[in-house]
């Protein structure tokens, strides 16, 4: 995606600048006019306080009509009539391009049940989430009152175009909408980080398939070259990490059991805060391990 | 199974002796007869070791017929046509009577290419072993020269001889022939163990399906009432205790993310010595844990 | 001591009870004889509640004077002039007949300033505690009001009592008046307990000296044959455990940098709880270790 | 100390280069003059090379005055003779300008032996040794055949020889000749790094005082701000990094036990690879704790 330099769109001309933020949110360009009124801005994050106070001062029925130009989540039929192409990936992140069919079914009932109860779209980002934690917002919405819906569905188009603004405009500050999860394999046996563990990242998945989406090595230091997941936030759910240990010391001959007391070793957890570090590191001897929320 | 004393073995006429043990080693009642000779036993190890010393003196022929007395592994025309009580009940305690088409297709592989390759069924003491090791045990062993394999067969034979003698014979000294497998839970969160846990044990498989052996709760002093496995071998073999670890921290009002960082909590871990005991503890807090072989 | 088993106090004459039990509460026969009007006991634990009725029903100018009977602790010129002989012993368990001047002008001062406040001598079940606790449960109590104090002086008889009688008498029911402390070495390195390391026990002291309480080596199992403190209240106070580590390793040939990463291991903690159990384990490699308190 | 750029060094006069470099190694301004003739340098690291093959390629006598110009360890006539400013403020660094007498009686008594021994004075690059590693190190010196001593010697007198340029020299490139020290408090208990825990390093002597080197608080990331050591070599011997974790969890209105379990955590450990990365972190919970050798 072509990015943009903060100082050019303070430097455009209105059009210019409605035209390149007019997708920050979903089919609504009133709001980049409003914002390139408020120009320049110092920043990118005095910029997404311009879309936020468009959004938060504008009528109730024009809120409402921004809410409902946005498409349900995984709707087949929408889908196969084409949605924006920011859109499509956002959904694509959280894998909601490849569900299973039961998957699929949940997602059409917590549509409908939604749609009965509110009128409106579920609007959620998903960037933030997984396909299981979608379907576990889903299911606490559907128990609040219309009023918070409204509220809850404005919050959340004020994340997607936070996510869209950070891929789109490039400013001396950052959005604070990443998050990052990180590992580290100590040795305890031999006093050293471990160099050379295999390490995968699971997505754990209630309906459908786990999968994996991470695959790497640690480097000299323990680490891993780059951050399991980074540069996006953490969606929201439930991981497992796992480190081939059993093949690390039988390489450094290390007197192992035949079959090995640990072999591979899961460490399961769940993010719950898209925005911040994880940092799951493992502490590991042939007959011992620990891990812990480090920083 | 009725249980005799000892005193009573040593005792008893020497017809009466032998119809008591005949069945300690498969199909071969003369075992016995010279096992009755050497009375009186002292004590259970002895008696055993009076097996052995039969099984060791007897003539390569005779030794021979011993091996090939025994039946093969998960033999379904085997099974149909009727095994002793005992082979049937040790083969049914690694769960051979209930393979999946893949690992029964594995087992007669491995069968075939044992007999085709040594001209003697594959023996193995069955309730020291999952499926996964009697498979792995397999391939191990096709790679010995056939001398090799005569002398295993043979301590296979001793081994399944001890374990129907110790379910037989009540005496005063004990066989080592248990292993025992036990669990701790401490929470470090309030420096106490931790009562009411929800603890699953699942012996895990290669091929087919993994499946749970024991379910308890911790009780008062984070223990479980009695062991994972005890009063018998400890089947070679990998497996993961899970803890709910959650459930248990928000029954106590301690405060969690949502979803809870650390839910249920995986120990994968592998059983290589049958006769011994496997101390696998959890020390725990909602953001961290750890587990080692203890004692 | 000699001892004396319950059902024979409870046929003994009123006279032979009386002359067993009247030194449980100091200088003060006539609990022992309110208490022998009560028989038969059907155990130790309503014996003592006897004795406590006793006490708690006596009209107070009684129980002012049961206070009284009791000396200051610490006291020079007291003891010189000759305490009880379970007052001595109980006040030199908590190391009161070996002070520093410093620690003695500090038990003199204190001592005074309550005589002063309350008009009674300080009293205290000294097998509770050490030297530092004292000093540190004078200075809470005398923050206290009168009315506050003449009750804590009669619990503390009250413990006295119990622990003199669980000296005494024998019964088939026990008194909770008795404390234990215990550690274990696991060695996560071999994957086994560590048995032979060399273990210190030390009472920390805040104006006197330090001194070792116990000396053991860790037996096969990584514990020690005997509690580190057993058979008795946990005298309330911080401890230092100290573990020779290096040596252990150094004797099974495992490498370790010169001078080795970890060599004694001091583990420092406090016992709060006098009639609880404390673990303190240490989980150890060359290059790690944790602890807890475990169960 | 003023220092110099390697660019200017390069581009000196012969006389300037020799009279900035000629302390870098004692009173052998010759070493300066052979390395001046071999630039320019390309960076530090040749620098130092050149030093070295000067010494390295001397011939014997030569070699054997260089090491007889240098001064006795914690030598009270000579360093009230005077000593260069080099030699004395590397002395001090190791406390040898504060010892007790008994530690005064034990380096003159090592001096001697190991004169009288072999000739020379004892050389050792101070700045990589406490007190008790440097009569450790004279103790296993004493062991050495003399030639062993004399290139032991040379090699001392090129590490500080190292530690001397790279405090005098700005180059791109930088000498390994510096550690550091770190550590990172995890509070298990809320799953978060821990701010604001007083720490405190005690470098352990075995015959003087112990004493406190660093004081710090933990910063928002339970980190030091600045390494415990740093910017140096980290000197050999045995420290105690202790934690007030008591302070830090009742700040926090976290229960504990009074007096509480744990309080001031002392973590003991030796440093034996001046030139190496030690981290050593504190995991802790009120009732729990580890540490390892990180990285």
């Amino acid at each position: 995606m072509s990015q943009i330099a903060l100082s050019d769109l303070n430097a455009a001309s209105f059009d210019d600048f409605v035209a390149v933020l007019e997708n920050v949110v979903e089919y609504s360009p009133w709001i980049a006019q409003e914002a390139a009124a408020r120009r320049p801005f110092a920043g990118i994050n005095p910029l997404l306080d311009a879309i936020k106070a468009a959004i938060a001062s504008a009528e109730p029925e024009v809120q409402l009509a921004l809410i409902r130009a946005h498409p349900d989540l995984a709707n087949k039929t929408q889908r196969a009539a084409g949605l924006t192409p920011d859109s499509s990936a956002e959904q694509n992140s959280a894998g909601l391009d490849r569900l299973s069919d039961t998957e699929y079914a949940a997602f059409e009932r917590a549509n409908n049940a939604y749609r009965e109860k509110f009128g409106i779209p579920y609007i959620v980002c998903a960037r933030r989430h997984t396909k299981d934690s979608i379907l576990q917002d889903f299911e606490a919405r559907l128990q609040n009152i219309a009023k918070t819906e409204t509220r809850r569905a404005l919050e959340e188009i004020s994340r997607i175009a936070a996510l869209r603004l950070d891929q789109l405009v490039i400013a001396d500050d950052k959005l604070k909408v990443h998050g990052r999860l990180s590992t580290h394999v100590l040795d305890n046996h031999a006093g050293k980080p471990a160099p050379g563990i295999a390490v995968e990242l699971i997505e754990l998945a209630s309906l459908g398939e786990s999968r994996v989406i991470a695959r790497t090595l640690t480097n000299v230091d323990g680490r891993t070259d780059q951050p399991l997941i980074g540069g996006r936030p953490l969606p929201i759910g439930r991981y497992e990490l796992r480190f081939s240990v059993a093949k690390y010391y039988a390489e450094r001959n290390v007197q192992l059991s035949d079959p090995p007391f640990l072999d591979d070793i899961p460490l399961r957890f769940a993010i719950s805060e898209p925005e911040s570090h994880y940092h799951v590191p493992l502490l590991v001897t042939p007959w011992s391990y620990s891990t812990y929320r480090g920083s």
